[in-house]
């Protein structure tokens, strides 16, 4: 092992994903200096398929990042979704109730951008590290260790933040003594098939049926992304292609069975469903960003848009210091992203009840669900309310 | 014993509560004939110590029995509610978002007025009657026999309505094979105290407390009615006034708490929760009202007023079918009366989940209660969503 590199930033970022590309890149943009290390490889990080649905929120910090263009060329706007249930469906008027809409947009593509973006600027990406350590994070002076090629690194920095997901070492580095955790597992997962065939419908579907929940989904006009809940124990070899289609058919409105263009899955994958919040969001000058922090079910689309809502605090509290000298924006921040955090939580536990059968139902929880969606297709009201969560709460 | 009393009415109604009175009242204004039979005495009737607060359905079905003038004058106008968390409370203002507002008059004096109408217009009403059975419902000529005071009775009509409550025989009548029951308990019970004292606050207070539910309400200016959320085994004798008047203050905000004035309890009753639904409402020409086909928790003020729901569906199906030789409304009943009764199920049962502590909660779930609070104090569009359950869905 050679001696150790040792270099200085501003902020020091843990992990390559959307969230800490991100901030390094808005960071980057106001003169604030950033590191980015990855565990991963950049391949590795590009090839993982994730949300595609992007809040207002989200695209307004992509633009001040200055790497909207592309996705302003190709992105589709949805102003609205299906949900269907006892083979009909309905829509939720996102532009009417809400004046905005959402983005269909990868995950993948999104970081694609923000690779680009970061690379023409020069912004310094380390790939491939191993053993990151988090040193005085909550002292005056905290820094990084890592292992990378044989070598040991170390960056010196003001602030770190922690965009290395559920399993980094960010969340593990605050001591059990300051941090509570609230975690809830669903006992389902879901099953999602990527295909390059035309989406089934021009909006989402949310489906509710008798045989589980499923989700007609898309990244573009000829990739379709589906999703049908599983079996926790089941693995994407249990589904053949053909297998996943009929089941998919079986839970969706006839119309959209009749419809659907199937084709071979070019990827398959069963993710299991978890709600995760620690409290706090900052420890000293460690920040948590987005799935180091929280993990929400995907039913609602809040994962990478709750991500890009904590960088925006982290961000504006980042420049209020470097730029005006005002500690404000990072004392609150833990405070203010929690807040958001928690009312993401709350649809997204809400819209996963709503929309599954778990095995504990009773036939008066079928009712109840049932009760709940009857009332959400009759209530203008009721769709406002969805409508303003599913584009996303004010930051 | 002695030999049969035989009569016939169009409407034979088991039940003298409210349900059974106030269809009856109604129909005798239209001309229809009915005869109403209880098994308790009316002195028992009237003891009973329920709800008080009437969406505006109520009122309007009060109105057109006319029998509104003393409400009219002795009631309160609520044009809000208070829920209260944290030792703090927020209001929902129903006036502003759904242009009405609930009455606060006792069941106790809807269930006087109704009497003192019925007895005024020579309303047939037997009291304490036993055994009553219901015959041939499911028949073109079906009958109700009962025996009084070791006669026998007989009473021959069109349609039978039955008005008697969770306990009563009418929903006993239809067979197995056609009924399906849906229901939920809660793992605790309410303790309710009456007072003669002024209450507490001039809007009832709905507090969700880490010690349990409390609900702050009132008959009147000069009597309260306050309940605490207890064990389900607990016993009214294991509390006494000094306990139960503790137990709620500490459940509510202190400014409130230090504004309450005690008194000695003038009634204490422990009433255990419960969601309860049975379908169809109708088979052949008997018609559940009422109890005696669904029981929501209390949580929300549903019960009286689906009961009231379901006597206007049956007045007006009733009417319809004696006034125009239309049977529509007959043959509709179950299917429109349960159409209102899941929605106010589904409203009770979110209220009562929102509300009050179980044992069976998570942190997580303590979260997630917390954080539906949290929305609903924050969201104007979710407070008009609760305010439009709480008035009343139109019929």
């Amino acid at each position: 092992m050679s001696t150790a590199q040792r270099r200085r930033t501003q902020v020091a970022i843990i992990g390559g994903g959307p969230s800490g590309l991100l901030l390094s890149q808005l960071l980057h943009r106001r003169g604030i200096d950033s590191i980015v290390i990855e565990r991963r490889s950049k391949e590795h990080v590009l090839a993982r398929i994730r949300a595609g649905i992007l809040e207002s929120g989200f695209v307004g910090l992509m633009r001040e990042a200055g790497i909207a263009e592309r996705m302003d060329r190709e992105c589709f706007i949805h102003e609205g979704t299906m949900i269907a249930y006892d083979n009909r469906k309905f829509r939720v008027n996102f532009r009417e109730h809400t004046g905005t809409d959402v983005v269909v947009y990868g995950q993948t593509e999104v970081t694609r951008d923000l690779y680009e973006a970061r690379e023409k600027m020069g912004g310094a990406i380390d790939f491939n590290v191993d053993d990151v350590q988090i040193h005085d994070a909550n002292g005056s002076a905290p820094y990084l260790t890592y292992e990378k090629n044989g070598t040991n690194h170390r960056i010196d920095c003001d602030f770190i933040a922690g965009c290395d997901g559920f399993h980094g070492v960010s969340r593990q580095a605050i001591p059990l003594s300051v941090r509570h955790e609230y975690e809830k597992t669903y006992p389902f997962g879901w099953l999602g098939v990527l295909s390059e065939t035309p989406p089934v419908h021009e909006e989402l579907i949310y489906a509710n049926s008798t045989r589980g929940f499923a989700l007609c989904s898309m990244r573009n006009a000829s990739l379709s992304r589906y999703y049908i809940q599983c079996a926790l124990n089941d693995s994407p070899d249990d589904w053949t292609d053909r297998m996943f289609w009929d089941e998919l058919k079986r839970r969706i409105p006839e119309e959209d069975a009749d419809r659907l263009v199937t084709g071979p899955s070019v990827e398959k994958s069963i993710a299991p469903l978890r709600s995760f919040v620690t409290e706090p969001m900052r420890w000293g000058r460690l920040f948590l960003c987005g799935d180091a922090a929280h993990i929400v079910p995907p039913t609602g689309a809040k994962g990478l848009n709750t991500a890009a809502s904590d960088v925006h605090y982290l961000y504006t509290g980042l420049r209020q210091f470097y730029e005006d000298g005002d500690s404000d924006g990072i004392d609150r921040y833990s405070e203010r992203a929690l807040a958001r955090v928690w009312k993401a939580e709350r649809f997204s536990w809400n819209t996963t009840n709503l929309l599954h059968r778990f095995p504990s139902q009773t036939e008066f929880d079928l009712k109840m669900q049932r009760a709940e969606l009857d009332f959400l297709r009759d209530s203008r009201d009721a769709q406002k309310v969805f409508a303003q969560n599913y584009v996303g709460l004010p930051y």
